[in-house]
């Protein structure tokens, strides 16, 4: 497959990159039904980790086996699959090629009662290197007090993934002790986590769809100064990827709760109209049986496909 | 000895592993009464500094000595022998090649008050590499405020063990103020542990048996609308190692407190019938008279290479 | 060019240093306008990491853009442009060789709430090198619980980047728990922060302009004793320039909060009367139109030049 | 000297090790007066440090000399000399392959208030090597809220002490907030802390003399159902001893605070009773007057050679 | 010059460190006026940093200047010169050869608080040997929470300038939270911190001239039994000499606040009269005019050459 205008468009973007960064960051873009097209739909799976097994799995039991989500991830022509060590490294040998993988080096259980979040650093640069992965993943919590932590960490696994090639997709979450509840999905806090994931070296970056919610004061000043459209999702979200270099960097919305159909997929419109550069789809995917997890997948992907 | 096709079968669940790894994993499956049949009976010695030696061998008073547990480990049959680094160290060089020896690779000992419970890193994958040692060990307690710690600690031990062909064995025990006493052994807890445990890396879990108790209230709603079934032991151990990659991993079942030959027998029927991989089984073991102690353990071996 | 005289006095200061770090410091000196007058003006745009895009860029909107910036620098003929990670690492590799560039290795957000303010490390000296960058730069927050943290990365920073023939430029912004929130920009103790960064090895020190306000009672006593003026501006500058080795070390000053540009100029001749080595200015720059920005730059640029 | 049987015996305790440690813990075995008997006497001098100097030495002037104690462990024939960095750098040189030393790898002082008792680290196995050194020793506080990070720091040192061929002895003193004052030394804590001290891999532990009491209800428990007679200093040795591996490591006991004549033989007569591999007496013997502090040592030799 | 006797007779006390430690501990006894008596006067300049420039350098306006201390330290006659990084790589270059310097590789600032006292790290050996240095410097603060820390940092430190033949000056400020303001200069909390640096491996200790105060109860009790005398400032050096190997090891004094030339030059003769190896002198040199502190340095060393 030729280089098509648009992700030779975005690999310009990420030109002080060495070409092993280039080439896997191209993999992904290259990869399934939005192959070329500049956009991307991303399957993770690590609710095993965060929320447990059986709130995971339990929906749709075939979940269990971690053969199932990347056969998933695969059949639905998703750009790429993430997921922790553990589900990595019972596929990794027999799926080796079929999809590319994004390693998560960082997880967080529900089991501890803590006041500052803050995830374990599960797995490695070295791990991903051996398990054939194209990328590694890593999730901050902007607002938490131990969020130096966790910038300080992964600016040290960017630096190792670039000297093997990998580009690095960045979870951004904030919360913690700095913000509200309501906060943690502001579209000032959205977006502001965007930037800080950008200024750290993030290739991509991940955040929730923001809310029409300003957590900040004075940023709330700035937004109302400007009139900054926060009415529509698609508003909200052009402002948070305005906010990642200009739309410069892939900026990509999570599904967050599950919900019916039409609901996500409603949600999806309204990214794509805002200038999102795919989705990154978990529960909404995996907790459906199989069959109708592919077509909402495929739907998904037509919603970007179609987009401008 | 040819190798067995559930061996076969079991080793392929670990394909991304180097063939060390995998040798060593095999070394466990394939020696002692359960040869060959997939299933593992441990006897695991380190109460001697988890509760103190008189706690611990005073009942039969021969236990003192460090000789005596790996010869009943010898004598029982059993696949493997797990113990801290000073019990290894006395034993290692004169026992060398007579069973599979785990080096523990931390351990708490009851003379401190703390509010986080963490065990302190007593061995290294480099200890257990002299002493000729067949696999690590290392124990979780997820629920505890420094679970983070002990998460990290374990990754890079795994890591490290990897390069030197070693499989890890993971003690996954709850704990912390994040759990209530009675949640400690709850099935969701236990459940949530062995999913931890497997994404982590861990080649073999070991965990309690589950009691009928569901501590967090977001599992519950799941248990409850899904009508898992959690009332005898077979059921929850079932879904304990459903939670651990839908069977693909070993899961173990520990004894816990002393009792009577005729409990622990019946518990490990239980376990059994739910589809575990066999018992790491010490205080019941080893506090007992050594003649009665072989007959038990070989009870116990019995009653597992009778299962499905 | 040939070295100017003035040029030749300021790196004879820096008598201990080896050749690399003296060309990258000539580099920054012989850069733009102010080329061989000893002066300097340099660009840092931070405030995208440290206050939140929509506040940073919203006045200006172009400033979304890490293009705009390091193009602003050049086109206004500054010293240098000074960045976070991310932002230069956009543009290094496209305006490879058009202006120094000064990566800047920590960062504070402003979402988490914490009461010892301390900034993470969020680039290495290692990426400095391979985005072709021609100095370092790292702010100390004297007066926080944590300030011992962060001299001590600095002091490790400044001797890697040593090492790699870079100087480093120190933002020295006292703040915390040791301070009122008057006195962090109070004369005494701004020229203390610009005695520590000069100890602790700066080659470049960036602080304040000091207000007429001693904060420490021991302090006070000796401006009384010796009728130390403070009233203007140009004085209290004249004493954080004896404070840093009786004016042999480069200090320049920061712009602040942004201003009309009568003040800003008004401003930069009192810096300038008192013996500054020039402005560091970012807002003020960066969030008006560019005509208007290059202007102002090329102003303070004069300011500086027809200095004595 | 031929290697005496016992001597060889206790050697086969520690199979796993390489021959530089077994030889040097030979040469402390086969050193001065006891030589060849499998029992030890060590003159330690740390109290300069953990209680200062005039407590220590003032009330034999002489003791305030680095030389006098050295020459006091030679002249008495010691079996080994042991004692922190300083004293032993300044008599290793003149003295050396005159007495086995010891250095002591971390200590403790008495001016600050700490609630978590923890010694510094004050020398390393590198300086044990650069000095000539037999052994190194270290302090653990089971019991202390830091005991883990002890642990763990000595588990490391073991390890370095064994690449360069030395053994470890193990300073086991519970203290902390996990105990009582008169907890510290009952008989109970005193046995788990042989037994911690043996599963981290000392060589040699030392412990005080256990007093009458049971700190721990689960161990008083049994302590009363299988009648472990605690009466006698003898009966409290013999658990202490048989606590660490049944007898198979070499356990010697502090003289503790200073006392007369009558009274430290007495003790050391309960000790040889109980079968203690020896004693550490560092107050008892260098606050002395130097002849008496000789017959002293010698009287202690006495009673140990003539034990069974 | 020909190795005095003296010179030999000090340097035989430090008989297990290698020829380069030697030959730079002998290079300061060399050196001035002092060269070859076996006393030391040093300069040190580090309190730009530890109290602010105004307060240091304002009395004596030259002293702004870094190289107006070094070169008072030449015109005097001085042993060697003191100062923190950024002062010493000012002066290093052009001076290089004309005074043996100390780079103090610990500093703190009075701009923060805080509620156990502890130095940074604001140097490293590699930087005193690119420096070309003869020694290290540091402070340790017993009495403070984080003593321990400082003990291992510099135990670290000791070691890592051994291996570059570099001697180690401890400066020891007992200080924090286990001693009582007066306590801080008591006479047996003097000696103790003198011990303690002793037996951290201390080549020269610097302690500030006790006071007639004991601190600790238990060592009031021995002062008492033992009538030992703490009346006249020499009683009290003496015993911190004796209190440092039996005076085997240089204990040098610091000057202490400024104040006149009879009062500085009775407290030199007190000392010089107890056996102190010399004095640290340095607000009460680069505060007076350079005249009157090059006189006073004389008279100062003239004190120590005249004293037996």
């Amino acid at each position: 497959m030729p280089q098509s205008d648009r992700v030779k468009q975005i690999l310009s973007w990420y030109g002080s990159d060495n070409p092993g960064v280039k080439t896997n960051l191209a993999r992904m873009l290259n990869h399934g039904t939005l192959a070329g097209t500049g956009k991307m739909v991303i399957l993770p799976v690590a609710q095993g980790f965060e929320h447990g097994p059986v709130r995971s799995f339990q929906p749709n039991e075939a979940g269990y086996d971690p053969d199932y989500h990347v056969q998933l991830a695969i059949d639905s022509g998703c750009n790429a699959y993430a997921a922790p060590l553990g589900f990595l490294e019972f596929v990794a040998d027999r799926f080796a090629g079929q999809v590319p993988l994004i390693l998560k080096l960082n997880n967080s259980d529900t089991l501890a009662k803590v006041e500052q979040p803050c995830s374990a650093v599960t797995g490695s640069v070295k791990d991903a290197v051996r398990l054939g992965c194209t990328a590694i993943g890593y999730t901050i919590y902007p607002g938490s007090g131990l969020r130096n932590r966790m910038y300080e960490d992964l600016r040290q696994l960017i630096l190792e993934a670039k000297d093997a090639g990998l580009p690095t997709v960045v979870w951004a979450y904030p919360r913690g002790a700095g913000l509200s509840k309501e906060g943690e999905q502001a579209v000032d806090v959205t977006a502001y986590a965007a930037q800080i994931s950008a200024q750290l070296g993030a290739h991509v970056i991940k955040i929730k769809p923001p809310k029409d919610h300003i957590e900040q004061a004075e940023a709330k000043k700035v937004f109302e100064k400007y009139n900054i459209p926060t009415k529509t999702l698609a508003d909200r979200v052009r402002h948070c990827v305005q906010s990642a270099f200009n739309g410069k960097r892939i900026v990509i919305f999570s599904g967050g709760e599950a919900k019916d159909t039409p609901a996500v997929l409603e949600e999806v419109k309204g990214l794509a109209e805002g200038g999102a550069f795919g989705s990154i789809m978990g529960r909404n995917a995996f907790q459906r049986p199989k069959a109708e997890a592919v077509k909402l997948l495929q739907d998904v992907m037509g919603v970007f496909k179609n987009a401008k």
